[in-house]
């Protein structure tokens, strides 16, 4: 049992959210989840950017965030690495059914846990990867969105509990390549950066718009586009990104062996001297 | 602001859950919406089935049918006409992210709600029905679960909240007509009766399965196949169906007027007597 080392509910530690919660009843709400390093959260304007946006399309009641920010700053500060994840809901239900009234009360819940162990070696050595059978429906409404609907990503993780993968890999209901569960997906082809759109499913992580922006930066070619299983044959490298893990390569995809390359090997160092120095101007600006 | 008469969590009178709530963080949870009615539960044994049958397609440890429907009918016997949802959630995480740990004790939430006012002049009456922008994503894992992943039909309410509209159709991702937000959807065409497949998205309605049951029964033509626009704009009827409002007419779909026909007022007369005859039986029973 993995238990969060301190929670809070609308900024006060508490155990407990209404019983009400279109959150609970509905999904009805969006989290990010932060990584938080030497005493600081790391990509928090992303996050909390993608979570005011989430919040417009949705219509959930604009979010505060100065509010939001000292609070993950404060769990931030409090170990010398955790996970922080912040969920905003639309709030405890005014009246019976899906119809939001307008009048509801966002509530926030932030949980802190203590950050696993092994995942400097995953970063190293690679994970195995395998294919989801469980797929992913497309609603361009939902699509990118970080919400609380994610029944599909549980179903997945049920799959591959029991082996030694890392990940699973989720193809949409017309066959695009998507993510993985908890991931967004890269792939190299012939030296070129490709990565799944997300305007149909799928998140639009922090991390993945970060590694965009770290390989534009540094020359590579690289590209949105619509992927599918051959071009996932085709890969001559694959990694997966999400904020805590930032880029964790693939050493197996379904079956099949690959090395970490010397791009996702380029791409990792070039994103780490970023994030470190994001980290440092962070930091400054907030001290 | 509407609330509900009681809350019982896990059987026992509150108003909160713990912040852990898997239904909170992912809709990893099932409902039920149920009619009571005299006193008594309607069709409280085909909720309980769908229930048990969802929680096994999800994983969700077994319930106690018994311990469920005891709460049902202790809650039903308490007014004349009452709404009583159960929802029933995999339970806290036991672990940060989507992987069950498979050690979650379940959540069941019992709410009870006033019955509205103004339901009998609506099946009467017939209403006004749009065609929600919002499409349906597909997914076979999911379909016809009546699970708590409902950000689609949140956001099709959203669009209908402003107009004298009693419901919203929605097609799916690939154009099947499928459902409304919170109805199935019954067609006449050629004095059959239409409805669509619920296999690729959509809810196994319990009052969809008594209305087939029903049009079965009566001797009319009746036949779960896919819908698409066309087939909308053909239908010489249109009825929408839950467990609450049992068959309500379509006066007018997607701007076209529509009057409730013979097969629908032939219907919603079989049906009330089926009903009403199940109800004295389920009475004897439990009584």
């Amino acid at each position: 049992m993995i238990s969060p080392e301190a929670i809070r509910v609308n900024g006060r530690p508490a155990r407990e959210v209404s019983a009400l919660e279109r959150g609970l009843h509905y999904g009805d709400g969006l989290f990010e989840t932060i990584a938080c390093v030497r005493g600081g959260a790391r990509l928090l304007e992303q996050h909390l950017r993608r979570l005011a946006s989430g919040c417009a399309r949705l219509g959930i009641a604009p979010i505060d965030p100065a509010a939001i920010a000292a609070e993950v700053r404060e769990a931030a500060a409090e170990s010398d690495r955790a996970i922080v994840k912040i969920l905003v809901t639309r709030g405890p239900a005014t009246a019976r059914g899906y119809a939001a009234s307008g009048e509801e009360q966002p509530t926030r819940v932030m949980l802190r846990y203590l950050w696993p162990e092994d995942d400097a070696a995953l970063s190293e050595q690679g994970v195995r990867v395998r294919i989801a059978s469980v797929r992913l429906g497309e609603n361009p409404a939902l699509a990118g969105l970080k919400h609380c609907n994610r029944l599909e990503q549980v179903l997945a993780r049920r799959e591959c509990a029991d082996a030694g993968f890392g990940e699973a890999l989720m193809f949409s209901s017309s066959g695009a390549l998507i993510s993985g569960t908890m991931s967004n997906v890269f792939i190299v082809q012939d030296s070129m950066l490709l990565t799944p759109c997300v305007d149909r499913c799928g998140v639009a992580g922090v991390m993945r718009a970060e590694v965009l922006a770290t390989a534009a930066a540094a020359g590579i070619r690289v590209e949105e586009r619509r992927l599918d299983g051959d071009d996932l044959e085709r890969s001559q490298e694959l990694f997966l990104t999400n904020a805590l893990m930032g880029i964790r390569p693939a050493r197996e995809v379904a079956g099949r062996s690959l090395v970490p390359g010397t791009l996702t090997r380029h791409l990792q160092a070039q994103l780490a001297a970023r994030l470190s120095s994001a980290a440092d101007g962070s930091e400054d600006a907030h001290r």
